[in-house]
């Protein structure tokens, strides 16, 4: 179902923008079929039925069968939300395109792989909350500087200081304004830890970024 | 830019859906790091900035540096226009859910490899038109016995019959449903000819399908 979200348009993720996850994966990219790692970021859609909020029940994902898959992920990232029309902008005036930040909630099912299109996995019903609100950009003085935490029923599992990410947040305004036009209220997801964290049926989990807000969801299904 | 869009909150395509395209790349899809065949159907997304309309320019693309790309390609499929909520239906109901059907055609990059998701070739802006307008299900009996034409500048480049889909509108729109809840007004592309048609700046292209219509549109950039 289409929740109330606050997502105009498009929610469009970044994967392995994690410095650190890149470094792990080094030896797996050089093998078949590419040889090298990713030169442009790796993009990826979290389509409109995915789109959720603050405080709302995400949904225990099922298998083509109808059955409670064995086990979910989430990852957490700050989220850019574009203030005008973007095409084609430089690093040195992205930022000036931002209408604001808010936090992206990620749920999705373990990644099996880094190739193909995990469209199954990542476009689950309810599977990407953002919110609670969104912070006008003007009071944030550098993205880059932030810090997101997920916490699962009161006990942090993840920590990631986006300094840690591959490409910063001008950077990825500039190259993804580059393959596609952007518009107000959409919303880029920047970057994750490169390690997901597991979740429950039932758990409660927070994503949390200072200055930015805390945004709260329950897994369904328990 | 947003152009006007029949098309109502989501855009899907199904890619690899041809046989003959399956067959050719039966030994690749044997190699790394599959070591078999796709088996789900493999979807990618036209995001909001794609979508366009009968008788609109097509954009010609350019690279990262503002440069106009070498080489660009059209396909074009049946596109099923949802009615009603729709989720975890079997094939048998399937097309109960259809309120109609239409004609989507895809202008993208050559497609590198198979395995990458390839959002900077497919979210190109303006690059897929759908139209011209919507035809009511009840007058199409058996949309898997329909054929898709391609025609660049009055010659036919590309003819696809839809029997020659490796998964049927009823399957498919069973499996996507599994996979995410459809709501009315979201097009479906079921399925593409392996080859794609290249096309060249100012070219004219129709696409077409008996008793749906003919998408007729110009490549800009001349």
């Amino acid at each position: 179902m289409t929740a109330n979200s606050l997502v105009h348009s498009k929610l469009v993720c970044v994967a392995l923008n994690d410095k650190a996850q890149l470094a792990a994966l080094d030896a797996t990219f050089h093998q078949d079929p590419y040889k090298k790692p990713p030169t442009q970021p790796v993009l990826y859609y979290k389509p409109r039925n995915t789109w959720s909020q603050e405080g709302a029940e995400v949904e225990w994902a099922r298998d083509f069968d109808g059955n409670p898959v064995a086990a979910m992920v989430v990852g957490a990232s700050l989220g850019v939300v574009i203030g005008k029309t973007t095409c084609r902008v430089s690093p040195q005036e992205a930022l000036s395109h931002v209408g604001g930040y808010t936090v992206v909630a990620d749920y999705s099912l373990p990644e099996q792989n880094y190739y193909r299109p995990d469209i199954k996995g990542k476009c689950l019903d309810t599977s990407a909350p953002v919110g609670p609100k969104i912070i006008p950009a003007a009071e944030i003085a550098n993205p880059d500087a932030l810090s997101i935490s997920i916490t699962v029923n009161g006990s942090v599992k993840s920590v990631f200081k986006l300094s840690q990410m591959q490409r910063s947040v001008a950077e990825l305004i500039s190259i993804i304004s580059s393959i596609m036009t952007l518009q107000p209220g959409e919303v880029i997801a920047v970057g994750f830890a490169g390690n997901r964290v597991p979740v429950a049926k039932g758990d409660k989990v927070a994503a949390s970024i200072e200055g930015i807000g805390t945004l709260t969801n329950t897994l369904g299904g328990a």
